[in-house]
């Protein structure tokens, strides 16, 4: 086996890089040589996390050759990885995601309905009898959580929190304090511009017939964020015209308290309306206890499409 | 968790029929009320394996209702299971074919690129504690034995045949012998009708633009099978004209002398020449060598489509 590119989404997040950088190591452990990369740029809670592991990112691709061997990692979708996925070698997912993508060809698959990816590496890792060294503890730990927000998003399964207090004795880290830091250091908006705020965590998505775009960023003062509010819609509206969007709406999720603040535009606003019972008052409303997109937004929104 | 009905493919052949009894077992171990279900008749080959076992054959269903939780074993294509499988819930894959199926939410998927779906199985049995009986040993085994017609199939990777040994012993089983007995016994197409025959083991498949049938039976001796050469034709030919296909590839399986003899008729039977540098005469080539669909055939077809 030559060369393997190991890869998560675009718009990559904590568990996505993270998910790149421990399965390559795993696959270099076990003799492969696999390449650890990403499809886009390190956002700033991440950052956090590799400048407390001491890693380098991984490395940044655009595109890959036809034939290239790849590894999917934190994703199933075809649309959210490189252009011409049909063309490449999946040699091996691992995902805790819907399947969104069609293979011609057997490989190993390894998925399973848990909060992140690292919960399902760290099974990976024990399998194979390769150890867990502090670095790489440390990575999988803040990646979980980062996709449950330290335990409290409804994603989250006893399996992570477990396999977190374990990574967290390795890495002999203070989950809680730690991840308190880890989770505001995502929460700096100060050096992006709208546009930027915009695509930071943005998921194209089709609910049923309606053309969408599902966008998410952690607060820890959603007032802050508010005082953007006729900014952050004047940039929703130009998404909307260039992209011929039908729904666009934006969450702005308070990491302390568990809530989000919606933002709704398009012609199918009203779907927020009516999933969640709630009255859109210029364009926005509070959504109590909801903070997973993937389970308490997606689909909600789909079934009342 | 409720009913959560457990199935592999259509036409289903000896593998499919084990892992819904495997996989249901299993769950049941596990405090789960899983049904083992089976999407057609079982053939002979299988039918001598539940003989053998003394174990009854999963329920027949041709529907489930929507909302209805299933796991499919040994297939992970729509098209190979209930027509409404998009209503249905998905909660776990096992299987060791290409991946053809979306599914809105995450769910369990686990899948190797290695010869038979017991191999994975009997992983899963060991990770969850589970002890692996001999009545379950003797199935996993056979559907191994069968899968990769005892170890001889390109498909047949080395943790295959060390998983075979191991369930043989559990099983109290000598492989080569009890393995011709079995493979032999699904090559008695006696009972059979041409209509019959053709269907036994047929796989829809789209080589690029190209709407196919791929078929396949085993048998003890090629010349016996040839002696129906032309009703197999006249049958196909229906089968073409009904479905409007552009190729229909009925391959005959030497099981001792791993070999193929195929019969390609359609509009686009010159793939099949120009896979594997052989002329067609009167429709039909020796391909040496040729024993696995999945990869000595469906690849190498589609390539040249």
């Amino acid at each position: 086996m030559g060369e393997i590119l190991v890869f998560g989404h675009k718009n990559p997040d904590t568990d996505s890089i993270v998910s790149s950088l421990v399965m390559a190591n795993l696959e270099k452990k076990l003799g492969r040589n696999a390449i650890s990369c990403r499809l886009g740029s390190i956002n700033k809670e991440t950052e956090y996390v590799l400048n407390y592991a001491g890693v380098e990112a991984p490395k940044l691709i655009e595109s890959a050759e036809a034939g290239t061997e790849v590894i999917l990692v934190d994703t199933a979708n075809r649309k959210e990885v490189l252009d011409n996925i049909d063309e490449l070698k999946i040699r091996k997912i691992v995902d805790h995601h819907q399947v969104a993508i069609n293979t011609g060809y057997p490989l190993y698959y390894r998925a399973e309905p848990v909060g992140c990816t690292e919960t399902i590496m760290y099974k990976l890792y024990k399998e194979n009898g390769v150890e867990i060294e502090k670095t790489i503890a440390i990575l999988m730990l803040s990646a979980i959580i980062s996709d449950t927000l330290l335990f409290k998003s409804p994603t989250c399964t006893p399996e992570d929190e477990k396999t977190a207090r374990e990574l967290a004795n390795i890495a002999g880290i203070k989950i809680e304090e730690y991840g308190m830091e880890m989770l505001k250091a995502g929460t700096d908006l100060s050096s992006f511009s709208i546009d930027e705020i915009l695509k930071l965590d943005a998921k194209e998505i089709n609910l049923k017939e309606v053309k969408s775009i599902i966008a998410q960023i952690n607060t820890a003062s959603i007032p802050d964020v508010m005082q953007k509010k006729n900014d952050l819609e004047s940039g929703m509206q130009k998404v909307i015209d260039e992209k011929g969007l039908d729904l666009f709406v934006f969450l702005i999720t308070d990491i302390i308290n568990s809530n989000s603040q919606v933002i709704a535009l398009g012609k199918n606003a009203n779907i927020v309306e009516k999933a969640y019972g709630v009255k859109l008052v210029e364009n926005t409303a509070m959504l109590e206890g909801v903070v997973s997109r993937k389970k308490q937004v997606v689909p909600i929104l789909t079934e009342n499409a």
